[in-house]
């Protein structure tokens, strides 16, 4: 198996990239390859530097980078090479299994949706993040910012698309899903919120466990918690400053650790024909190994002809 | 100055809030009197359990009580001789000049629109709550759920009203005012938000300092964050639950422990012709004793007159 990750991608790249790459190629090997996609001349150095450590990793040359500020859309239909449309070319033609990035957000969402496309019958793709549970491990929040306004039949299949990463990638058999609100009440929130829990509680190909408030994220009542993008984007970005102010004093806990971004390393996408990755801006090569390593994971899982199968019927 | 005290309000009434006016009496000694209001039999053992400290408390009898599980706006219209009700009635006669609860929020609301009523220009009140600022201090975070959606008027209007308190009831001279986005660009977030950062933007009375992100809650971007009541609870409850797993786990540190709901006692009702004051529904002597202490100071500093004459223009 190949996992494709963009060495361009990141406020540290691609050093950073190349680090990690050769950390998640060392825990992979004998299952899966690495194959780094960017500019020779930026790449090359740091590879040289790993020496024997990166003979593992492939190289696919890439001649243009999408950076951070640039439009997304404009930016991934005029650099046809970049490394963010190169590796989403790849994904396409099947020469790769996974595609991770810790570049333009923006653009790996504009690249997923016009190359690798959406699986038939969901209406928005959405990005989905961890969160850490007071008794271990991790459950899913999403959308957390690829649909800042949705409508109650997204929302309903966020809680499929959840559902479903949490059971075949996390291993979770009955995975819980809760909609976020502003009290446990069913007639509780917006017009949107009210609709969507009378879609979710019909569902059935989900366990839906009713609406939960913000103090429940990292409880054991849900698995899957169901947000809108704007609501989720601010929950994620409110808990990586916890962890940020915390780790400035010092202050480390195992529990409040798993709040480091660097632990998961990256959102998928879901609601796509393939397995695409997210890292995050800062993504140092612990990250980027981790978001290697998900990406490893979800291909293994066959978690897109789960999802492909769901929404067919 | 007289401050009104719901005694049957919240899970520990009424011996908090008994407790909780005792000690906000001493604190107020010679400036502001304490009057509760309650059912006689109920309150009057845990007066005499304090003896002589309880002695500058006024009493005012009020034969119902509005549970918290209770329809907020038929509990009110029924219960005309609860403690909130008649708690209302006081403040709009001027027998006391700050009124403070931590029975049934709704009911707490109910009773401001239907009593006091809203200032003339505004459109809807709102329930102010507080972050802590990691160089010190607090900011205000508005609304934090009685308005789960908004129109931009609404989010304007709640950068005035916050504004006006962090100035006069805070002692912040210049509040900087931010819109919470999910991302700093003017063009981000849902069509509400890009039209409430427009109107914002040229309003004459506040400092707006554009949109702020999740990770900006507790840094100095801003002394006043807005955003609709949906989004506001969630913050107010993670942040919350962060300070409930941090005082589980023993981790203690000033900044985190003014994420303690104790701290500040309660969330001002803003944008209504009196001081009202809701507490949380498990409050403690001190989170009582400190919402009294909020309402002294919003009835001293004249605040609901700032806005009136703020809105009248």
């Amino acid at each position: 198996m190949k996992i494709a990750l963009d060495a361009m991608g990141g406020d540290f790249a691609p050093e950073a990239a190349v680090a990690g790459a050769v950390l998640a190629a060392e825990q992979l090997a004998g299952k899966a390859t690495i194959v780094l996609i960017g500019q020779e001349d930026a790449v090359r150095p740091f590879l040289q530097q790993h020496g024997a450590a990166a003979a593992s990793l492939e190289f696919v040359p890439a001649s243009q980078v999408i950076d951070m500020g640039e439009h997304p859309a404009k930016a991934f239909q005029q650099k046809q090479d970049s490394s963010i449309a190169v590796g989403y070319k790849m994904l396409l033609a099947g020469e790769v299994e996974a595609f991770c990035s810790a570049g333009n957000t923006g653009a790996m969402l504009v690249g997923a949706v016009f190359t690798v496309k959406n699986v038939p019958g969901v209406m928005r793709p959405a990005i989905a993040n961890f969160l850490p549970k007071l008794h271990g491990g991790f459950g899913i929040l999403m959308d957390v910012g690829a649909n800042a306004e949705c409508k109650p039949e997204m929302l309903e299949q966020f809680g499929e698309l959840g559902s479903l990463y949490a059971q075949y990638v996390l291993g979770i058999a009955q995975p819980k899903v809760g909609l976020l609100n502003i009290g446990e009440e069913e007639g509780k929130g917006t017009p949107v919120i009210h609709a969507a829990h009378q879609l979710l509680k019909v569902n059935p190909h989900i366990q839906f466990v009713g609406n939960i408030e913000g103090r429940d994220l990292f409880n054991d009542k849900t698995d899957v918690v169901v947000c809108d993008g704007f609501t989720g984007n601010i929950v994620l970005k409110m808990a990586e400053s916890i962890y940020d102010i915390m780790d400035e004093k010092s202050l480390h806990e195992p529990f409040f650790d798993m709040f480091n971004y660097e632990t998961v390393g990256g959102s998928p996408i879901l609601g796509i024909n393939d397995n695409a990755i997210i890292g995050h801006g800062r993504s140092t090569p612990r990250a980027i190994s981790n978001m290697l390593m998900q990406g490893y994971n979800m291909a293994d899982s066959g978690i897109v002809d789960q999802i492909k199968a769901t929404f067919k019927s």
